[in-house]
């Protein structure tokens, strides 16, 4: 698989089957996190594998987000603030771009392993955090449930404007 | 190649050879850009596409990064701060994160193409916003200058934490 056809594969899968994600597949989904750059290689991504359904359900329950599609696995992937790169000109902090990189490894070996994902954005952070019982330090950037698929891509799944509607070339 | 693979052969190039990247392959580029999710498909991303080497150059010379490597292509990944999504609970601006997931698609179809590419976060957004003329509703969030490599990675290019010191089970 090339990997255009690993991305056109990829859809945001809201409907997983029963079957539990082995531990090698877990662990080859961490592989593809650990391999993924970040700014001045200083790997400030935390991440939390949930494999215990109950917590899982449990951010739907209290009304953090409504996207858990009772997977039976999820990926809580967040950065330490004291330990990304913050750029001198401004001060930005660049661990949400790192642990976006790293979901995004995640989410393509997703697809590779056989299995869906969706990214999860929409989810109230406090929230989270309480329920997770996430550290003071860390950010949490992206929830992604991942899980066997049981379900096929809609049609406007890779619904997608034009490249000449995102792209200038040489200016503006 | 498998994912992680083409994951483990990606590093951080620095040094191109005067060969320009054929416009196929940039349109390849930008097909995996288009391919990639964003925040509720709001797709707020703008690239840039210089082919410029002057323009390329420009940005070192004016103080803004020192990491163009004298690449024949620039990708200038920014999104559309009118058109990105933002999180009702906190209003978190998703863009940040789309623009990232968008140059890690490039970044790994770089790997694809035989190219090499480095992920630049350290340059000064508004002397770029001013040497490129950006529109100020965008938001510049990454430079990924791509050329064909003209060395080899270092021994230190995949040079990792463990899995265990970035992965949590279940509970923090």
């Amino acid at each position: 698989m090339t990997f255009l056809e690993l991305a056109e594969k990829r859809y945001s899968c809201r409907k997983f089957s029963d079957r539990e994600v082995e531990e090698e597949k877990i662990e080859a989904l961490l592989k593809a996190a650990q391999l993924a750059p970040t700014a001045v290689n200083f790997q400030p991504q935390r991440i939390l594998v949930i494999t215990d359904k109950e917590k899982i359900k449990s951010l739907d329950e209290n009304g953090c987000t409504r996207y858990t599609f009772n997977a039976p696995l999820m990926m809580v992937v967040c950065y330490d603030k004291g330990k990304s790169w913050k750029r001198s000109f401004d001060g930005k902090d660049e661990g949400i771009v790192d642990a976006s990189i790293i979901t995004t490894h995640m989410m393509l070996e997703a697809v590779e392993l056989g299995l869906g994902s969706t990214w999860v954005g929409a989810f109230d952070p406090a929230k989270a955090r309480e329920i997770l019982e996430v550290p003071e330090n860390y950010e949490i950037v992206s929830l992604l449930p991942i899980g066997y698929p049981a379900m096929e891509p809609s049609e406007r799944h890779h619904k997608r404007i034009d490249i000449s509607e995102f792209t200038f070339r040489n200016k503006f």
